[in-house]
């Protein structure tokens, strides 16, 4: 019985965004089993994996703990310099999630709308699409239902239009993004949320995506659920409060999170979509053959200091 | 601000499987905009919904309150009895969630491999795929990256692949599935998991779903992630109880939750699912014009007692 609880997800999913060690594995890269995930990332080099960026990384302090956003400047360079002049100013904090919506999103701001601005911009250009020829892009090779094209730029999920010479980056659980009104120029970062359950896809090109929740989403996708209107909390006692957003650049080295994602236009990075496009272990039985973009994992992992510097 | 806050998704996805109240709108028919979700919903006749069977319905007790699960016999049948005799038995009773990961399933069961199973079979016939001729089945009109083609069949998420004459239900969020060993046939359904995260359509064909969860999700969804390897508890007292399980029409009356769900095979929900492919309202400026099936919602509201019959 301890087998059926287990062995169901043994070789399963982990969180998207997972904290994945090190796996003592690959004594054997001869055997003919096509390699799992653990395999391809305990065979890794360093130069397959990139730190964060300080400069463009997010931590949210939550009661519970850090949130670590990486942000996307490459697709959202205004809105990501607003969000920084903003958590530079202490603007967040001391707000609040003022809404969560179950299978949809976590939400903060300044609900009772006080709070001013500082020196940030009140409107922020709509910067729900790139030109592809600005950014990087590595395709998955499976079809997609909202988009001509998935992948990653970067170590974000990511669509894009040949035909358009647009791409942008997609609605994906643990992807953060900026509230607006019904005018595309009217956000400014001062209301973000974040994506807790089915991708939503029908949000892709109608908000700035500015980064994703690369570890904490657990302190996220918790939340008690808004038993309002759209998942908003009734009662201000409801709310989970912000404790301080900070750019990890203006954090002391000895406070900070010293996270690596594995890069994505790398052959490591592919041999890993493969892994997961066909589950080759013992208890999968019909190996899907395809993913969604949105169920390709990022691996992220603590990296040591001297590994920082490559 | 109230405004980027509450405009960004007014018009949003509510949970996948919302209780919708009837909303009272559909004054002006005659408007040119194409009906929203809440318009769809208000202008549907009472042969647009039907009822929850009693005798397919668990009623799932936790601490936190009650998770109804509307069983998939068309699919599952030797599951579901099987599942309704362990409830019948008082199985559950007393188990706990052992497992919670984040981003994909809470599963239950008996995490210390000691209660007896009863008169309940041992296990079971893998029913991972059903005879297309054997369920109705209404198709989106869009692609699917994982099986040729996705719709709905009664309730339920579902796939089909007219090349084999195979039907089967898909792992969207809030679907409920049955644990197994490596073997195909050694579930139960003394183990089951739910969905709570992004559509992990790799199971589809690999495990027995045997129902959705249609009203109570967020009390899942929201339970503490373990810490262990998958997502399991380490420490028992982590675990949430389950008070108890029981078949709907097991309960008294008067202790019944009278749910109706919207009919999937009809025009009313044809329409529903074009309002959500194309979200028209002031907010969306790039429609989708696509959605997957795991983003179609399921209306479910209470019904009346007289309503009981139609």
């Amino acid at each position: 019985m301890l087998n059926r609880a287990t062995s169901l997800c043994r070789r399963l999913l982990p969180a998207l965004v997972a904290l994945v060690p090190a796996l003592a594995v690959g004594q054997n890269a001869v055997a003919r089993k096509p390699p799992t995930m653990a395999d391809v990332i305990a065979a890794s080099k360093p130069t397959d994996w990139v730190p964060l960026d300080p400069q463009n990384t997010l931590y949210v302090e939550m009661p519970a703990g850090r949130v670590i956003i990486a942000l996307a400047p490459q697709f959202a360079p205004q809105y990501v310099a607003n969000v920084k002049v903003l958590a530079r100013a202490h603007y967040y904090d001391g707000l609040a999630i003022e809404r969560v919506q179950d299978n949809f999103v976590a939400q903060w701001g300044d609900a009772d709308h006080a709070k001013p601005l500082g020196t940030a911009e009140r409107s922020v250009h709509a910067e729900f699409m790139a030109a592809l020829k600005d950014v990087s892009f590595t395709p998955l090779p499976d079809t997609d239902t909202y988009a001509p094209a998935v992948g990653f730029s970067g170590s974000f999920p990511a669509a894009r239009d040949p035909k358009t010479g647009q791409a942008w980056l997609v609605h994906c659980y643990g992807m953060v993004g900026a509230g607006r009104d019904n005018d595309v120029d009217s956000g400014n970062g001062s209301e973000l949320y974040v994506v807790i359950g089915q991708a939503p896809r029908q949000l892709d090109r109608n908000a700035a995506l500015i980064g994703r929740v690369v570890q904490g989403m657990q302190l996220l996708a918790t939340l008690p659920r808004g038993t309002g209107a759209l998942g908003f909390y009734e009662r201000p006692a409801d709310r989970t409060p912000i404790k301080s957003v900070r750019v990890a650049a203006d954090v002391p080295q000895a406070e900070r999170t010293p996270l690596e994602v594995m890069r994505t236009d790398t052959h490591t990075f592919a041999e890993l979509v493969e892994s997961r496009r066909n589950r080759r272990d013992d208890w999968y039985k019909v190996p899907a053959g395809r993913i969604d973009v949105c169920n390709v994992p990022l691996p992220v992992r603590e990296h040591s200091a001297q590994g920082a510097g490559h």
